[in-house]
């Protein structure tokens, strides 16, 4: 087996910087360099015989015709502080407690028309003759208040400094003026940015790959008044709004949508909220809109030789990889940032020819890169969770982001990282892109939004709060049920509350998970009072099926029961309603499959469910005093399985791995291919004839591996060794 | 200043243990003698010279009545357990799940009138011919059942065994046959009983007392098929319930209830779901009957010379002691259990002219005074926390129930019971029955019941979860909140939000407590909803009202907010919904007023309260990793307060009483009468001119009085020491 010691590696080139680039690209074996935001590539670094990677955000690309068509910039409906009644006269400053950079009301757009003012203590919507907006000093007065009441105004604002350049200027120091982006729903807008673009492809001959930084729409993060994150939702479409957009979705759908539909009593229809059909409906318009332009880009470039590549992120609303029109923009090849192992299985995943290239973290960035860092304790950390979701889905490359010239001062991470790319490529040769061996299971994960969200992180409330240690960076990624998940050998889908109404639990299917904070759009909420979608779940289990519970599933009070499921689960928690329903001692039951190779104490996320056995046939296995953490129960030919929560660690995820062949009933084939040692893993490629054999810490650690065959070896692996076999 | 050392003590007596009466009569100082359920009083009893209290507990007095009229045996709703069809037809046996031996299906009251069937998966009623009622077996057929649907029907049975009586035979293996409750809205059932108590007037000349148990309608346990409880409400109305009472109701009010009504999607209208109007109806229609009836027996034994006092327990529903028709029983006395210092308020502070005692535990059961028992502990903890509440609030005498004889095998808890009857006597010396000096606050406890249920426990859920060590004994009263009021020198009352939406926030009030978890009755779930409610009392508070919320206050869903009163509390709880809003890192405030005498680690009841900071006043005092447990907010000329939570401590209730004065900004006139060392208590009695100090825990303790003057004096007690000087 020849493993190559060059490829598969892209790297951020910086002007300046020509030696270290070339000494880094060399010890790390990379066959393609980039520019990143805030550097360009010289002559002598493009002549260094990689392949180029050139990143275009088009929206923000050009600044001067942005600065100069100031009314195309990027909108969004921002909801105002709610400010109480004392007098029936009530003004409200519409940008109070927003970054007075980042937003300006547009008063262009018709106040009276796309704005709305809303007593929030009674959610009675305002008439227009009862307010009055003040271009002069950006308030609105509001006649005849109901003393005390709380009103707020949904406003328009233009965004007047992109999200990401805002994040450069305070993380990364720049200097420069604020950047912004260009809306191109505006006709005008759109047609100069094709000119721009076609301009851009003659200038850039050496580019190989147009690096898309993505085409449209910014994700949401909301900034206060002290330039800090006050609102954020890395999927929202909060920044897609445009008068003309909202005119031509009234066109095409015959109904309106209100500033009440985005701004979501101040909600604003996050990720983790049930989305209404309205919203959904919005989110496609704007989906097949980003498409469209898209393509027009991709086509450019395709007719101009070059390759073109998607970065997920930033401006990547309406390119969800898992969304029916995705494959439609035409690309090359995704590249995605890979901080754990679901984002790597959000890369891997996703359907499509594309090349698929992980952007690794950290990103060479001043507040890792600084005195006292330690970068390569955050990849080593990164890079396990990631090996172990490569182990079950491959891709095809791995790159960095930032100033490279940050790098050189630590030699450590330098090594690692080389390191880190040879195990990569080893791993390609090894595995040619195959899939790897996986147990007879077939997992569907049902939230609300399915497979056009597959993949993502579910955020939970404890990870709220959390308290970090760097509040720039959401450290909670990586650390709940999905993240177990992504290391396993089952296959996983997504499916949503329409799959499941229109033709019930889909064919293959053997275990059910629904995992999130009751309400949410993970767990389901509303969708869980429709007896169409329990009687079929219920009818599924009863014929043999697995429905495994993390959190709040299947939550929704509605007719004497919050886990409407709680029949297949044999539990349902507390809320208040049932105070008066005795709690029963709890009897634990003895040991169990699914806890066998965890028989201590498990984290299992808090020590309060509130969870109580319902009915009589669920089995205790876990308990935090009279809290029920884990129970098993069976229902019909099927079973159910409740846990209170499963925060990764590599403990919890053998446990659902065993959870998962539990409730599907094939305990008999967990250890076909089985790796004994919990702090290891195991993964078997039939079609090459080798078999990988990870150790997950930092320490050394003894493992017995179970072949397929039923042999057994023995091996010992070194601190986070990924040792090759052949079988 | 002399001090009696006899009076004031009512023993329960037991023919056949003379001896043992007459010596603990002399060495407790009692003064009365009571014969209890199983006892009675003998003709050498009878002689000793004491009063004769006996009890009478009308509805189950006359067994060879009962049961040889059956059907007029005391009825309520019953939920079947829910039941998942598996095919078309559906079965459903209506007492699975309940004990066999207590009820009995109800099948002469109409079942197509008065029972209904329920699809729970939709919430749909069934129309009557889709099912029909089996009487031989006891089951409902449904017909046309939809698969996986969940079924129950709601349906009338007879209680054939008192829950009381049930409880005796279990704890204190009573062999007799189980005892039958007959339910007095049947007009013969009523003639019966008024002839029996006729003849029981006659045949009890010696009795001075006739103590009632109470009158008509048991408090409400469910028990399963194992004979344990299932479900308990002390309040519940859910044994009231007779077809004749419905179909009255229906022709008084104009419209009939239904048997969801009652039976509330399992919730059974416990005391902690926010009631319905309708409910409210259906409780106001019942008192109003037990009012009558229980009238006609006090004047009856009035007639015969005797005076008549009820026990606040067993069939006392409809007879809560604040409710508006109370004294329309024309009672002498109230007897009220006592266990802590809530339920001494309960009974001390209902209006009204009766004479009032105490019922103390532990009762004289085999359960506590076993071998191994620890009686005079629980006595122990008990009495102080009935002390405390004792100095704000004076009543008449104590007594004791269950049976006399079990107690001489504990001469530690006998001593004790000598020492606590005479701290009795002497307060009542000290004190003549007046009030002591109040702190300038006056405190309205606000919830969905208000005067109705004052001085009520509101369980909680963590009190639901918590690991009894008797399963028998509800170990959470004393444990909350409230206990911690109890004891406070501070005006109380208890409004409703009707109350609030009537005349707003009532005059004189300075100080609104809201506590209990978020959706119950304690905490108000929808009232908050309602505009008029939030609205008046954020008025109130702007104007300087102090508002003080502990657990989920204010909670309900509504236009952005959780807490609806976030805008006086500056905060807010997550529920999934706000998962994007970022939490800001917390900056606990320097020492606070509140905290100056707790200045360490609280327990305020969880670490997970989930509740962030909301706008920009607050500031945060205690925390639990992110987690806001205590936060300040000036709101207008008022204050707002949160607390996660408030278990019944010293500490606790010494944070409480200062909370009450920074709300209401008293703060000056904490220490006008105060003890430094928050392990001991004062309070004084201007109009008899004296003060007493206590000390709460079983070490000695020094403290510095302040005397109102301005004067500090020192005093160092014993342990439980109560002190009394001369001011």
């Amino acid at each position: 087996m020849e493993v190559k010691t060059v490829g598969s590696v892209t790297l951020p080139a910086e002007a300046g910087h020509e030696e270290t680039v070339l000494a880094l690209a060399k010890q790390w074996g990379a066959d393609a360099i980039r520019d990143s935001d805030g550097t360009s590539l010289s002559r002598n670094l493009l002549d260094l015989g990689l392949e180029t990677y050139s990143t275009l955000c088009i929206v923000r690309a050009d600044q001067e015709y942005a600065l100069s068509h100031w009314h195309q910039l990027a909108r969004k409906f921002l909801m105002s502080e709610p400010v109480t009644a004392t007098g029936p006269l009530v003004t409200i400053k519409l940008l109070a407690g927003f970054c007075a950079d980042k937003y300006q009301v547009d008063a262009d757009s018709d106040p009276k028309k796309y704005w709305e003012v809303i007593d929030r203590s009674t959610g009675g919507l305002l008439p227009g003759n009862q307010w009055q907006f003040n271009p002069a000093d950006g308030t609105v007065t509001v006649h005849q208040a109901r003393e005390c009441h709380a009103y707020t105004v949904s406003f328009l604002a233009l965004q007047t400094w992109d999200t990401t350049s805002m994040y450069n200027h305070i993380t990364n120091n720049w200097q420069c003026a604020p950047i912004v982006s260009v809306d191109p729903y505006f006709p005008e807008a759109r047609e100069h940015m094709m000119g721009f673009f076609d301009r851009w492809l003659e200038a850039h001959p050496e580019t190989a790959v147009v690096r898309f930084t993505t085409f449209a729409y910014h994700f949401v993060i909301d900034s206060g008044e002290d330039r800090s994150d006050k609102f954020r939702d890395w999927l929202g479409y909060g920044e897609t709004v445009s008068p003309a957009a909202l005119d031509d979705f009234e066109k095409k759908m015959g109904y309106s949508l209100r500033a009440e539909d985005f701004v979501d009593e101040g909600y604003y229809n996050t990720t983790n909220r049930v989305p209404s059909e309205r919203y959904r409906a919005w989110m496609q318009f704007i989906h097949e809109f980003v498409v469209a332009f898209g393509r027009q880009l991709t086509d450019k470039a395709h007719r101009a030789g070059k390759k073109t590549a998607a970065f997920q992120g930033d401006h990547w609303i309406g390119t969800e990889p898992f969304s029916e029109g995705y494959q439609g923009l035409g690309l090359d090849m995704n590249i995605g940032a890979a901080e754990d192992g679901v984002a790597l299985r959000r890369l891997s995943d996703s359907p499509g020819p594309q090349l698929r290239e992980a952007r690794l973290y950290p990103y060479f960035f001043p507040d890792v890169f600084r005195p006292g860092g330690t970068p390569r304790r955050e990849s080593v950390a990164n890079w396990v969770k990631i090996r172990r979701a490569l182990l079950r889905q491959p891709i095809d490359r791995i790159g960095y982001g930032g100033y490279l010239s940050l790098v050189a001062k630590f030699p450590d991470f330098v090594d690692h990282v080389a390191g880190l790319c040879q195990e990569f490529r080893s791993f390609q040769a090894h595995t040619n892109r195959t899939a790897s061996y996986k147990s007879p299971i077939k997992v569907a994960v049902l939230n609300a939004w399915g497979q056009w969200r597959a993949w993502l992180q579910n955020p939970s409330m404890d990870q709220k709060f959390h308290v970090p240690s760097r509040p720039d960076v959401m450290e909670f990624v990586g650390s709940n049920p999905l993240e177990c998940l992504a290391g396993l050998p089952v296959e996983v889908s997504f499916i949503d509350f329409d799959d499941i109404r229109q033709g019930g639990v889909p064919e293959g299917v053997n275990v059910i998970l629904n995992t999130g904070d009751a309400g949410t759009s993970w767990s389901g909420g509303r969708h869980w009072a429709d007896a169409t979608v329990t009687t079929a779940i219920r009818r599924w289990v009863d014929q043999g099926g697995g429905f495994v519970g993390i959190g709040g599933p299947t939550a929704c009070q509605h007719q004497g029961r919050y886990f409407q499921l709680s029949d297949v689960l044999g539990v349902d928690r507390e809320t208040g309603n049932t105070l008066g329903v005795v709690g029963k001692p709890l009897t634990l039951a003895g040991p169990h499959f699914i806890t066998e190779e965890t028989p201590g104490a498990l984290d299992l996320g808090t020590d309060r469910s509130y969870v109580y056995l319902r009915g009589r046939g669920a089995q205790v296995i876990r308990v935090a005093g009279a809290h029920v953490l884990m129970a098993v129960n069976a229902f019909g030919r099927g079973r159910g399985l409740y846990l209170a929560g499963l925060p990764y660690s590599l403990e919890n995820a053998r446990l659902l791995l065993r959870a998962l062949h539990w409730a599907s009933g094939t305990e008999d084939a967990l250890t076909k291919w089985f790796s004994t040692n919990i702090n290891t893993d195991c993964a078997a490629y039939p079609e090459t004839g080798f078999l990988a054999v990870v150790n997950n810490v930092e320490t050394e650690q003894a493992t017995t591996v179970c072949d397929g065959q039923g042999r057994r070896h023995e091996f010992t692996l070194a601190p986070y060794e990924w040792r090759w076999a052949k079988i």
